[in-house]
């Protein structure tokens, strides 16, 4: 299976956008890390819906690859996410992304987005990944 | 109710980072563009997930304030994506957001997205936006 | 594909609980209704939340079934659901499925339920169905 | 607060037809067996699909119920759930419902549901409900 440095390198590949940072990686686990700068926030200091549903994306992205290796052509295939507290602006937001299936076809991800020493979760995903057929 | 113009200052000012143009807004209704550069691309060229989630999330916004005025206080409380199609790298995302139920407490809205001047949609995602009580 | 009737039969066999029955199903389209009994309602007169989710279920499997022929093996891995405005206890609920994507391992099917007769919808669903390999 | 049997009286007053017995509810924390008899099977003795997420509204509810007292207006918004492995026929499906999050408008619920004795879950879902504002 794929190391966290691996995973990282992979991941700025694939999104070459992305400032997420991989803090672990293991079976069926990942938690990464979403530096906040001034394009994450909007008006009166929160950060954005799109920047939370980035990180849960990524959050789950990264989870399924440090189970079933490195696989560029995993997609997903549905995200649902719940915005449950305002996240606060000066600190990053943490993904912690646990599978709850991996199947042939199929993985479902189930995601918890914090602000960095927070006890609340910002928001809650489930993401399902499509798993290419030829691995 | 806000002209288009009004809707587009006032999104550009809720979300100063987003590129996304108000192309239509009506009563329960409302299009959206999202141009896409480089910043949107995947490897293989293609627009990425985060991308596709932005739009949706902007275009329902759109829709809400075109039915109920310039309201700062409205936020999304869930956010429902499927992923149907791979988008084409050289065209504009068209989001186009209808609502389902415009209630005192909470708006639902339909948004299908596409690529400029294909017949079928990239996704689908159906939006919870919470209505502030003051207005 | 097959007909209106082969679909229904099909349907009580693989649900023989079902009282649902296949209105129209056409090529990605199908229309179901459930008559509305005393197992269905909620004091106060309306019809149950697990009614409507199992109504969803089965009109876009209907819409599958009538786009990709009898296929015993479709299993639903999705569902997502918002209800919108409480149904009428005396009128019986009206599924419309449309198909969204039907790909080689995944359809996903867009519903609409209303009450009899009532222009308004009281849910909105989209259901993901995992279409066998073998077909 | 209620006592689990004050919820499980409550529960049959609103929804007549359940047979989902309250197990236990505590704080933001509810658990529910549904017993499993010939209505809720499919051929080839799995559990269907419409069961499940009854039970998932439910375990939801209870927890609701356990959080902020015998509410009869809390109304379902959004259900969305993710099918992840065939239940057994022969087993009671278990439902764990945990709060994620308690507003004044709004609860977020995430359920586990399992086939009794069984480790992995057969689905996961994620409940809104809409508190009225009277309480």
């Amino acid at each position: 299976m794929p190391t966290k440095a691996e995973i990282q390198t992979f991941l700025l590949r694939e999104f070459p956008q992305t400032t997420v940072l991989v803090d672990e990686a293991g079976d069926g686990w990942a938690r990464v890390r979403q530096p906040v700068g001034e394009e994450h926030l909007r008006p009166g200091g929160t950060v954005s819906g799109p920047t939370l549903m980035a990180v849960a994306d990524v959050a789950a992205y990264v989870a399924v690859l440090a189970a079933i290796g490195i696989v560029p052509l995993a997609v997903t295939t549905n995200l649902n996410i719940n915005f449950l507290n305002k996240p606060a602006a000066g600190r990053a937001i943490i993904g912690e992304a646990a599978l709850l299936k991996l199947g042939k076809r199929l993985a479902v991800i189930d995601v918890r987005l914090y602000s960095e020493g927070e006890p609340a979760p910002v928001a809650q995903a489930s993401v399902t990944y499509s798993i290419p057929p030829a691995r």
